[in-house]
């Protein structure tokens, strides 16, 4: 298109961005990979962050830098006459020197200084955070724009991370197909479901338009999964992982009005056993990916917040999960003579207080419900025809601490069964595009989802939901 | 906790999942799988999915089998003895069989057929694809059910989760953390936008309650920027990726009311060309990840959607991006005989067809056009002081076809600058938390957002932003 003259002018027109004077200045290292140097050789590094501990004594100054790429941080010893007025908790910092072994036992480097510039100061007074202060959770959930500064916050905000990246992973590696579910729908999956509708804030209209920006009322999402059920029909393995919404005007400790599912679906699938098998697998190679990643973050939160949790979840990742049936699981709930405030009946939903006897019972580990009453489940659910409407191909994952963590089930299929459930619920023209997906080439299929706070709640032995997301909203209360 | 005699007890009540009888049966491949079989021995497998294509002849009946795996289909060659009625386009099948080296030039493997079972029929006649036909892209936005079925949108979707993939890899392997910045938020980050309200759809409350589910008027996110800068706080990369909204009011070929944002935040960052460089880096690195991961699907775009775009891409990753001040820009613009609509004046915003004019005066390759004037720009962007409230530190990056592609600055961290301006604005109480990030160890910090769904148009040549994501919300539409 453009010829070797031409393009010289363009170039000449097309200036370079002005670059300040620059000097030839040290490598600039993170922490982790200052960290990680097995041999120092004194060599010249530049590290910036900010500074966790101060320690002043007479020959030499101590300085703990992190800059939130690992938990450990790196120690700085420093000519006394380095210190300065603003060098201190809190401040963010550039300093320059050499990389060397340390003679302590608890570090392998530390970095000598040579230089150290305040890059910002910190108005210690007021900052919200302490100096060798182990903050309480609840404590910090005050301050959403300053916690992730404290070890636990920025822990956990590196698992997520990794957990996040090991589920996208452990998706693609295995040929599933990632999809973006839409956020604002017209439907709303679980039918009774609270939900959020969506409006402009401010919107001019004229009195003869349609009362909704979209011309139908619109909802957050409360599950991907009957877009998921689409692409099951072009791609045989899907997967979204994005937020959720739920108007639940409840302050219970596992759950929040955004939360993020993880969603699969699966055609050509017709046992139950073939999505509770990838939901194991998923829960199993997630927790040794993050594990073999983020090894002393996770361990802060056992040591520190949940004793005894290393022990359960290495249980719960080397023996197989363990399955029973609905029915199974109410009589031996009406075997106990444990007084539940709850009666267990066939028919009913499974209290919190069920799912705590029956993971007791099990041993404190995974355990799988499967075939749960029809009349207690959505109408997507495949009728098991065990007898008139009995029960349908449902499984729950109830893990220890938590309670549910995942739901699953086999699709109904089956156009006929599909309409006259969705007519008896006078749902049929809605859902007229749901039963289409079942006349051009269907197939059979199920899939699941995983509540992806819950399940880092599970690993990490975090009692509250409210303090594995970064910026948690429930009802009243929506800070930044 | 438990020992083993309590445990065999544990695992008589707690059943395995009845396991219906089954057969051994040959290995599933997905298609992708069988087609990528260099030496093939007559080896017995089994393949599902549906049908691309089908033709009966004389003596032999030929199928096309395609499951998403891949654009390409698996032929199917079979005895015309196992042709039924239900075996039409679009059914869902499952063909048994040998595969073997294929005879003819243009596929190397097929699937010589034993047994083909129609799993699902496919109803022909009110199926909106149609056999053998290219539908129109704005025909098969009506049907965002099945159009994911045509080789078009299936190809998108298979680039567009590859490019998801590559985007978290781009930024894991550079030690960025991700965040999962809130989707309901109380804040408006770019202040004048035409945001989305959210408040439950049925909510019962008492008439002395807050008529706030949050307490707060909450809106849906328009950027996850300043969460971000939160988090660069406490780690010095981060990025996200998730949904962003805009109730605007615009049926544009680049506009959507719900679209994907990537957005970056670099603490102890002072120059513009850092986070220009990260941009660049990033559009370059994804791009070729992708090139290198869907060559096929990529090209289908290429081929029958935007001939000489495959040069143009070429084009764009091989150069460095060029940059030019927006100063120069408007010089530039000034100086052409070209007729604009809107008159270039310094001052005023580019327009689009000043991009456009831009982009071609550069040779259509990417343009960094910065240093815009400070009232054209947000609150939050740096002051160059290059006079009173002169030019601000902010940077767009404009890319062929398409105008606007990315946005970014450095951050304003002068707390009494930011102070000062946002006092002038009526905004000091609102951003109060704002200021005070400033306070507390803060570090010169940048960074920028991309349109994921402009990118996809970018590097494919897809015309309308509408079909580069699985179900575009806009005005007036909601589907599904």
């Amino acid at each position: 298109m453009f010829g070797a003259r031409c393009l010289r002018l363009v170039l000449r027109h097309c200036s370079s961005v002005p670059c300040p004077k620059r000097v030839v200045s040290p490598k600039v290292l993170r922490v982790e990979e200052a960290l990680e140097v097995k041999e120092p050789t004194g060599q010249d590094i530049k590290v910036q962050g900010w500074v966790r501990s101060i320690r002043s004594q007479k020959d030499v100054l101590f300085l703990h830098i992190n800059d939130g790429s690992s938990l450990e941080s790196l120690q700085v010893v420093a000519n006394p006459r380095l210190e300065t007025r603003e060098l201190t908790f809190g401040s963010s910092v550039e300093v320059q020197g050499k990389l060397t072994k340390s003679p302590h036992k608890r570090q392998n480097v530390e970095l000598a200084a040579e230089n150290i510039r305040v890059v910002g100061s910190c108005d210690v007074s007021t900052f919200p955070l302490k100096y060798k202060t182990h903050h309480p959770l609840d404590y910090l959930r005050q301050f959403p724009h300053v916690r992730c500064r404290s070890n636990v916050l920025s822990a956990l905000l590196r698992v997520r991370s990794e957990a996040t990246a090991a589920i996208h992973n452990f998706f693609k590696d295995q040929g599933y197909i990632h999809i973006h579910t839409p956020i604002i729908t017209s439907n709303d999956c679980e039918g009774a479901g609270e939900v959020f509708q969506v409006e402009p804030a401010k919107w001019e209209r004229k009195p003869e338009e349609n009362p909704h920006f979209f011309n139908i009322p619109a909802f957050l999402t409360v599950s991907g999964q009957l877009h998921l059920e689409v692409m099951a029909g072009a791609f045989s393995k899907v997967f979204t992982f994005g937020p959720t919404f739920r108007a639940d005007n409840s302050q219970s400790r596992k759950h929040l009005a955004e939360f993020y599912m993880v969603e699969a679906e699966l055609s050509f699938v017709e046992r139950l056993q073939d999505i509770m098998q990838v939901m194991e697998d998923l829960f199993k190679r997630v927790t040794e990916m993050v594990l073999s990643r983020c090894p002393h973050d996770v361990e802060l939160f056992h040591r520190r917040l949940a004793p005894g949790q290393e022990a359960k979840l290495e249980q719960m990742l080397k023996s197989p999960f363990v399955t029973m049936s609905y029915t199974e699981a109410i009589d031996i709930l009406k075997q106990t003579h444990q007084d539940f405030t709850y009666k267990p009946e066939w028919g009913q939903d499974l209290q919190s207080e069920h799912e705590k006897y029956l993971l007791q019972h099990c041993g404190e580990t995974p355990l799988f419900v499967f075939n749960y009453p029809y009349d207690l489940k959505p109408f997507y659910m495949r009728d098991n025809e065990d007898g008139v409407h009995h029960t349908v191909a449902a499984v729950d994952l109830l893990v220890p601490g938590i309670g549910e963590l995942c739901g699953g089930s086999i699709r109904e299929d089956r156009p006929d069964f599909l309409q006259s459930r969705l007519q008896r619920l006078g749902l049929q023209d809605t859902y007229q595009w749901y039963i289409d997906l079942r006349r051009f080439g269907s197939t059979p299929h199920g899939g699941f989802g995983m509540g992806f706070e819950r399940y880092l709640q599970c690993i990490l032995g975090v009692e509250n939901i409210k303090d594995v997301i970064p910026f948690p909203r429930f009802p009243h209360s929506c800070i930044l």
